[in-house]
């Protein structure tokens, strides 16, 4: 999926200058999108520009969630900037009623909001508390979990590969390889999984702490149903004296159609859930949403002062966000069209020998792009298909422990006539495959 | 220095009120300047507003280092903002002619940089190369170090207090009690103390990998002088096998003045630089700059991608402030009018019985309060300059090991009147505190 040095050769001289003008300055740690990278300078709701005035459909983009460069999002950011950009430690009344706009989304359990800049210090923060409350450092997670980028966030992303060691207080668990139908079966055989995995810490030595999920398990390939399967889990991780932490930086702020969080989706209430790319729309917030009780002693006891989080600026872009979000009923759109756009994906692929199947929730679609003979995951023929709806100027890109799941997950203002589209050109880039 | 519940009471309903819904929100990790806090609505240049639209002569804000709502900076965030706010694993200009930009202000010997949005994440990221590169994990720390607020940030900056426990991999060491002017023996003193800290690490099976550092040694009370000093440490640090990482959020961008990295006043070249606060003014955009062999591993091996690092918006932000600070000469500025404040500073309580010293670099001063008999460190009094400064509607803060040591810390537009008021609003403060 990322471009590496190997590709400039192909590229055209202007594009190929300037990526090695980057590789020099930002190192090798910087990758890109695409075979043939995308310079882009423009964009607008679920359009975005390269240097040529190319217009392509951003159908992977989560983070500007109500769109690209939204006016409502924008004129926020311009107007505040203009007038006051500061901390946490002065008082304001933006950063007080945004947090209760956005407690008031979630469960009333959740009553306090803290703020971040990024997800992973979210989930690091989220650590931070889980173990300060509990005592404990043991930490169950999903096999292909990612969940950040800090030192203690790597530490629980088995996704990151074998040369980020995952903390030896860690236990990974497999999701069920039948995510049917039949919720009761599913819940029951993935709670004896964490069961296990707990009992494993245990027996090691280690106190449990939290078990720590995404609700939609994107990096595991996207498997959010059945809804309600995260229930039983949920209750071997109580009494095990744990904390249910929920990361919602990938399925918050209504990607999953219908409901805010992916949580809700599974009707029940994490101890603490982390929030991020959403939130602003681009503009640096995230942050975490927690019972007060696990605040009491961390709050009173540790000193934590985020100088960025929830500054003035980034908490405008945010309360703009709910605003858009409700106004224009995003989350009930992302609902309908993603059915749609599920359903006529399903549709098309229907015994397609290199599909396996389609699956998701709201506007977060995962193909599954298998070899037609073996049917094993197909981590080329998916490359094919996303760099074969690039040149289609369609943007999506991949995951999955395998590689091989596509990732369809635009911003939420994704119309019938962009779905359509989209469904257009992955119907001819599927037919290239068969070439 | 920090208002907690209890300071309810004695504010007017408004205050109280706000105060109070931002509480039940926010819950008890949120802490507020001053006894009684401020409501602030507006800024400009180094002027902060209240809600009932008093002045404020902000002589303690970092972050906006070339003024609160620089139009320059302002203008290119508002602008930006509405044409495009996008990721790294896209191609874009900005991002690559900003690094090299920045990449220029450094030593040669630095050629890659990274953007995180925050300081923390910079140190976290750091500490995370460092150990990839060295295979060490042990680290070495001065006494009472801030280097931020993930876990592995935490487990470094034993200012937090004793219950954020240092790693079992760390290492305190105590600046030397006396930095007066003889460069070679406080040089010299310093390398041993770090020199035996790296022996006990070893002793103890923990292979060194870094001394990290804040250039100005801002929360062990200030201790930039004398310039210099830090050249024997790093040759032990490196004879020993280990990296020398400088974190320069506090001490970068113009600071200190006449250089624009605090480790330049000491003549030294880091292997890693940490940055952050001033970067984009206040926008959250933070990174390291870095010898590229540390990165050559690190970067094939690890996947490391920060969604908001080097957004499009904050890269726009942090372009411009290093505009204004070269066309508004302001790192000169900092050297100069530094200069001035402290010399006046010092003249003003020369032989003052609460004072013990004026210090500092540039535009970061400090200004030790003790008690009259024993010359013990005053907190008390410290606070009450604080609050008394407050009070005429200068804003400070205090900071060191016993919370003694006054932060004078102005964004670097303060000029000559600036400095004049300060003065004349801390002689009456000081003159109150003998009352």
């Amino acid at each position: 999926m990322r471009n590496t040095l190997a590709t400039i050769d192909g590229l055209e001289p202007r594009t190929a200058q300037l990526v090695a003008r980057r590789q020099q300055v930002l190192g090798p740690s910087y990758r890109l999108f695409y075979e043939k990278p995308i310079e882009l300078v423009k964009a607008n709701g679920v359009y975005l520009y390269d240097r040529d005035g190319t217009e392509y459909l951003d159908a992977y983009n989560n983070v500007p969630c109500v769109g690209h460069c939204h006016p409502h999002v924008t004129a926020a950011v311009a107007q505040q900037v203009q007038v006051l950009n500061t901390n946490t430690r002065y008082l304001a009344e933006p950063i007080v009623g945004y947090a209760e706009r956005l407690l008031a989304t979630h469960s009333s359990a959740l009553g306090h909001v803290m703020f971040t800049c990024t997800g992973s210090e979210a989930i690091d923060l989220a650590l931070r508390i889980s173990r300060y409350f509990t005592g404990g450092s043991g930490l169950v997670v999903t096999a292909n979990a990612y969940h950040g980028i800090t030192t203690a966030a790597a530490e629980i992303s088995p996704s990151l590969g074998p040369r980020v060691p995952l903390g030896t207080h860690v236990r990974t668990v497999a999701l069920p390889e039948a995510t049917g139908d039949d919720v009761r079966a599913v819940g029951t055989a993935f709670a004896s999984t964490v069961a296990a995995a707990i009992a494993d810490l245990e027996r090691h030595g280690i106190p449990f702490c939290a078990f720590v999920a995404d609700s939609v398990f994107s990096s595991d390939g996207l498997r959010p149903d059945p809804p309600g399967f995260l229930q039983p889990v949920v209750d071997v991780v109580r009494r095990a004296g744990g904390l249910y932490v929920a990361d919602e930086v990938q399925a918050g702020f209504g990607r999953t159609g219908g409901v805010m969080w992916g949580y809700q989706r599974h009707d029940v209430v994490p101890d603490i859930v982390a929030m991020g790319k959403p939130m602003g729309n681009g503009m640096p917030i995230a942050g975490i949403a927690t019972r007060p009780e696990l605040l009491e002693k961390f709050g009173a006891d540790v000193r934590y002062f985020n100088t960025f989080g929830g500054n003035s600026v980034c908490i405008a872009a945010a309360a703009a966000v709910l605003e858009v979000l409700e106004e224009e009923h995003l989350v009930e759109h992302a609902r309908a069209i993603g059915g749609h756009l599920r359903d006529s994906l399903t549709a098309m692929t229907a015994g397609h020998p290199s599909v396996k199947e389609v699956r998701g929730a709201g506007l977060y679609l995962a193909v599954e792009v298998v070899r037609p003979d073996t049917k094993e995951p197909d981590a080329r023929a998916a490359a094919r298909l996303v760099n074969g709806l690039r040149a289609r100027r369609v943007l999506i890109s991949a995951t999955g422990p395998s590689a091989n799941v596509l990732k369809v997950r635009p911003p939420l203002p994704f119309s019938q006539a962009d779905a359509d589209r989209f469904i257009g050109a992955f119907g001819d880039a599927l037919a290239e495959l068969e070439v």
